[in-house]
C-alpha cells in the first residue's frame, strides 16, 4: 500500500473506469478526497451510484466526498451528452473530427471546482483520469492543456497553496488502464462508462462502451459489468 | 458608438461598477452576450437585479443573457462572502494579506462557464472587469493569471474557436474606471458593489464600498447610489 504521507489529493471520480483507476493510483500516496460532478449528462443517475459505491469501497469519510451539480453546462448545451435534442452517436473509433459528445471546455469547469475545494480543504493535488489517446479527440484531454491549466492554478490561487493537477494515466491506452486497475485491486465491477444507458445493462455500442470493451479485450480480462450488445 | 463588426463578446456582469464599465467598453466593438454568475454571495439578490437592469439598459436580447448558479462555491465555503459563519470585515485598504472575502479560484470557475458558453454561441471574446491594483490582493485578478488562462483556453477548446479573455480595465485605478464609465455613458446608477447589503442602501464600510467611494471622490463625481454611511 505504501505510505500515504503525501497529504490529501482531490480525485475527480465520474464513476467510470478511468477515474476509478486514477483514484486507485492517487490512493497509493495520498488520502483521498473524492469529487463527483453532475453536469446534466444523460447517465448522471447511474454515474452517481458508481461514485458512491467506489467511495464506499475505499472507505472515504463523508467529509471528504463532494457531489456538485453544474446545471449550467446543461443549459448552455452544445453537446449530445447533455442536450436531449441531439442523439449520442454510435461508436466510430476512426472518426477524425471532434464528436458531438464533446462538452465545450468541460474539464476546465470541473477542474476549477476541484481546485476551489482543494484550496479550502488543504489538498495539494487534483487527480483527473484524462487520457490523451483514447479521448475521442477532445481538446481538453491533452497533457498540454493540463500543463497550461497548472500554470493558471499556480497564478490564480493563494501563494503557498501548491495545488497541482496530476494525470497519471494520460499516456496509457485503455488496455493499460484495465491492467493497472487489476494490479491495484481497483473496484472495476462498480464502475460505469456508458454514455447512453442508466442500467442495469450498458449499451455496448456508444464510443465509451466500445473503447472500454476494446480495452478489456486487449488486456485479456473479462469486463465485469453487463452489456446489452458487445459491439 | 463605432462599428460592432467584431462579432459576439461574452461579458461577465456581476452588477458592480467594474463589470458595468467593462460591458460599456466591450459594446463599442462587439455585440454583447451578458453572463451573471450567482455563487451564494450574501448580496446575490441585489446583484441579480443590477444585472437585469444593466442588460435592459443595453437592450441585450433574452437569448444573449445567461444567469447561472454555481452553488458549489457556497458549499465549498472558505470565504466570508459566501459562508454565513464568517463575517464580512470592515475596509482596511492598507491590509497586505488576502482578505477573508477571497473565494478560492472563483474567477477560474466563472471564466470556465463563460468560455463554455462562448464556444456554444460562437463568441470570440470573454470580457471580465478584473482590476489588478484595487483587487484587495486576490491572486486571480492579476493580468498574469489571465494570460495563463488564455493559454489554457487556446489548448482546451476546439481548434478554430479563437476565444480570448479581454481585461480592458485591469491596469486602471477605480477613479479611472469611474471616469471611463461616465465617458461611455455607462449606467452607473444601476450598479451595486456592496458586499454586505441587499439594499436599498449600500453599507459604505466594506472593502468594496470603500474602494468605490474613493474612486468616485478621486474622479470628482458623485456616486449616484445611496449609502448608509460614507466611510
Amino acid at each position: 500500500m505504501g505510505g500515504r504521507s503525501g497529504g490529501i489529493a482531490v480525485c475527480l471520480v465520474s464513476g467510470g473506469l478511468d477515474s476509478c483507476v486514477t483514484a486507485a493510483v492517487a490512493r497509493t500516496r495520498y488520502k483521498l478526497a473524492l469529487l463527483h460532478v453532475r453536469y446534466g449528462q444523460l447517465t448522471e443517475r447511474r454515474e452517481l451510484r458508481a461514485f458512491n459505491e467506489i467511495a464506499g469501497f475505499y472507505r472515504v469519510p463523508i467529509e471528504r466526498r463532494l457531489v456538485v451539480s453544474v446545471d449550467h453546462l446543461k443549459h448552455i448545451g452544445g453537446s449530445s451528452l447533455t442536450d436531449r435534442a441531439l442523439s449520442v452517436p454510435n461508436a466510430d473509433l476512426k472518426r477524425r473530427e471532434i464528436p458531438s459528445t464533446y462538452v465545450p471546455f468541460r474539464n476546465a469547469n470541473i477542474l476549477s471546482i476541484a481546485v476551489s475545494w482543494a484550496e479550502v480543504i488543504g489538498a495539494t493535488r487534483v487527480f483527473i483520469g484524462a487520457m490523451e489517446e483514447d479521448s475521442s479527440g477532445y481538446p481538453d484531454c491533452r497533457e498540454i492543456f493540463y500543463q497550461a491549466f497548472n500554470r493558471a492554478i499556480r497564478l490564480g490561487t493563494k501563494p503557498g497553496s501548491k495545488i497541482r493537477i496530476e494525470t497519471p494515466i494520460i499516456h496509457m491506452s485503455k488496455s493499460e488502464v484495465v491492467k493497472l486497475g487489476f494490479r491495484l485491486g481497483a473496484p472495476l465491477h462498480l464502475t460505469w462508462s456508458c454514455y447512453r444507458s442508466n442500467g442495469p445493462l450498458a449499451c455496448g455500442t456508444c464510443d465509451s462502451c466500445a473503447l472500454r470493451l476494446n480495452g478489456f479485450r486487449e488486456a485479456g480480462f473479462k469486463d465485469p459489468i453487463g452489456y446489452r450488445l458487445r459491439g
